[in-house]
């Protein structure tokens, strides 16, 4: 098995056939993950989540990763991460970015939202249900990838 | 669709089925989420990975946390998180404790391992190859759980 860097192009693809992936953020640095529905689109990833101290946290500390994978075998997968800064599509000022996150997010996300959306008409106590779009100014992007065989690897 | 939080005792069962998950840690506050495997034994999470920013990381800030998952359906899921402290498990200081971790884990995740091992005979080049055994010295547990019907809450 080799695991090699995947490049920048190579990343990007896969993140934007990702659906869903881990949010981190950190406070005090101490880190949170949190499991996530995604669309990624040019420079921002955008993400539907539901209620938790994630928001709280990412409003302390901007700072944020999303992680996402494809693992296919333990000896064929690959996992990419991406760098970026919280922001907040809170209305009204936000209000056709959170349209735009909605729209991407059904596309890939439907059960999800559907589940949500259940989930808001049954529920009237356990904790509390707010749909919560956001999303993610990326700065940098990287990913590594194992496979069996080498292709076309320059290295000595 | 009913999210509810798992009791300690839950979280604890999940967390010990777990063969792998998620490992979260964080430098300046900028979080990091990389892949692992895992095995969760009394107050550790003992783990397998290889090479990565992780260690020079976690050395440097030793709050750490790991996150794992049964995703069954959008809405049967149950998502637990562990946060702690990393543990260098150093030779000669910790060499039982690295043969208990090998131990551990070689039961969960032996293809892994032997995957490595293959990597470690087939690579000459490409990233630098070591298996690191780390164990993480478990803080807290909290877990959440979505199913689609009440079991006996009392909530109102």
């Amino acid at each position: 098995m080799i695991v090699e860097e995947m490049t920048v192009e190579e990343s990007r693809a896969l993140l934007a056939r990702a659906s869903s992936g881990r949010l981190g953020c950190s406070l005090d640095n101490q880190p949170y993950i949190v499991p996530i529905c995604l669309a990624y689109e040019r420079d921002h990833i955008y993400v539907f989540s539901t209620f938790g101290r994630k928001i709280e946290w990412m409003r302390l500390n901007s700072k944020v990763c999303i992680q996402t994978d494809e693992i296919i075998t333990p000896s064929d997968w690959a996992s990419v991460i991406a760098d970026g800064q919280y922001q907040e599509l809170s209305e009204p000022k936000f209000e056709s970015d959170r349209a735009h996150a909605r729209e991407l997010l059904e596309k890939r996300s439907q059960w999800w939202l559907n589940a949500l959306a259940e989930r808001r008409q049954e529920s009237h106590s356990d904790l509390s249900i707010e749909p919560l779009f956001f999303r993610i100014k990326v700065d940098s992007i990287t990913g590594l990838r194992a496979r069996t065989e080498k292709e076309g690897s320059g290295g000595g």
